[in-house]
């Protein structure tokens, strides 16, 4: 059963600022909720599903958690964010990241500055978390990693990865000076002659403007991606993220 | 001014079944509009957009079009799909490809098998147009590529790429067969060890099942990009696509 508060509360959450006053953020869909019930570290608040999920992933649920609502279909489609409602939603707490000690040691962290898309954001955490980035350091104007498009398209990536929210400034003072900072631009070294130092921070821009120029005078070394058809204009944003971060694994192996 | 009629049409053009009667599709936001106008071969058949932004490109405009419609932002927004209209809206002939023989003498073609995101179909569709795709070719169950999300987020390369719509089978016939055929899974060869051969038809999966079976049978090598994370299941189709494209250009180099 599905109360008048409950609809009222997981609707709020679609904002950012009831995310934050209630400390918790959506999950959506069979699969990825069946991932973040494997995680041990993700602390899910509630799960709202219905009675053919529960039975099917009964065992995995009741290890997981008690508070468990069985609802319709219909009561489903309350609720959902989605065009076509799956058979379950989570509200899962929002635990931040394992502090700033893994951020210190990390080898290959990426900065985020001011992506504003959640699809882009969201494709961008999934390719973090295939290639192995060990920080994910985002801009504090960039889109809210806890927004539902985000948490759909990052397709459970968003549980296993560990992701800051600081200015390139606070970052750089974090981190000590044998850091070598890699922008990404569409005037810069040609990606094939690039050779990565580590520890890295690779830094991609804007979708509309780049990086800012702010963050621009900072970066030690500037990539492109070679264009092959003068006549396109960019790559999207989370497109030439992926292809950096193959490039440095690709390199290192 | 807006007519009841100027409303309905193009509503109605959000439906697959709409685009195909009236051979249209809808192109919105001011910068792919720019683009639309600047390319001899986009035939534009229609233009609503504000007054401000007929100014500000009277030139280009009254060069290509003579239907030009100078609406309000208020009638703008009643016709427009994105959440906050722009200056602009245009509706573009459906003009199809270059005919087979373009087909025929391509170098690099790649086959979508069921891409249903019309985000993903975008920006592939984008990607292609960067690395110099010669042709893409898209599978009869594909999304729409006018579709007015695919439209969107491929930012004027929808008018740069030669598109198809056959099935795998029909390719094949209309292809010699010294064309190899590259299919990307997830249990592979790894990419750093592929090299390319030319013709080259690299072939995409469906964003939940990857490539069927049938075709599966088919592809003469299967491309794995590595995953540095066991965790992860799989990357976005569209950032695998690119990484493909990428790696094929960049071992030609």
């Amino acid at each position: 059963m599905l109360n008048k508060n409950d609809i009222k509360l997981i609707r709020s959450l679609r904002l950012k600022k009831y995310r934050q006053k209630y400390n918790k953020f959506i999950v959506e869909g069979e699969k990825i909720i069946i991932e973040a019930l494997k995680i041990e570290s993700t602390n899910i608040d509630s799960l709202y599903c219905t009675n053919e999920f529960y039975q099917e992933n009964r065992a995995l649920v009741n290890k997981k958690l008690s508070n468990v609502n069985i609802i319709t279909d219909k009561e489903l489609k309350q609720i959902s964010n989605l065009k076509t409602a799956n058979s379950a939603l989570a509200l899962v707490k929002i635990m931040g990241n394992t502090g700033t000690d893994n951020l210190k040691d990390a080898e290959l962290i990426l900065y985020l500055d001011d992506i504003m898309d959640p699809g882009n954001m969201g494709t961008i955490i999934r390719s973090c978390d295939w290639f192995g980035v060990d920080a994910l350091v985002v801009s504090p104007n960039s889109v809210d990693i806890f927004n539902p498009k985000v948490i759909q398209s990052s397709m459970g990536s968003i549980f296993r990865l560990d992701i800051f929210r600081y200015d390139f400034g606070q970052l750089q003072k974090l981190l000590n000076d044998k850091v070598t900072y890699y922008g990404t631009k569409l005037e810069g070294e040609n990606i094939q002659n690039i050779t990565y130092d580590f520890p890295a921070v690779i830094v991609i821009g804007n979708e509309s403007h780049g990086i800012s120029a702010e963050i621009s005078s900072k970066t030690g070394y500037n990539i492109t991606i070679p264009n092959y058809n003068k006549s396109t204009e960019s790559l999207n944003a989370a497109i030439a993220t992926s292809i950096v971060l193959y490039d440095v694994k690709n390199k290192l192996d």
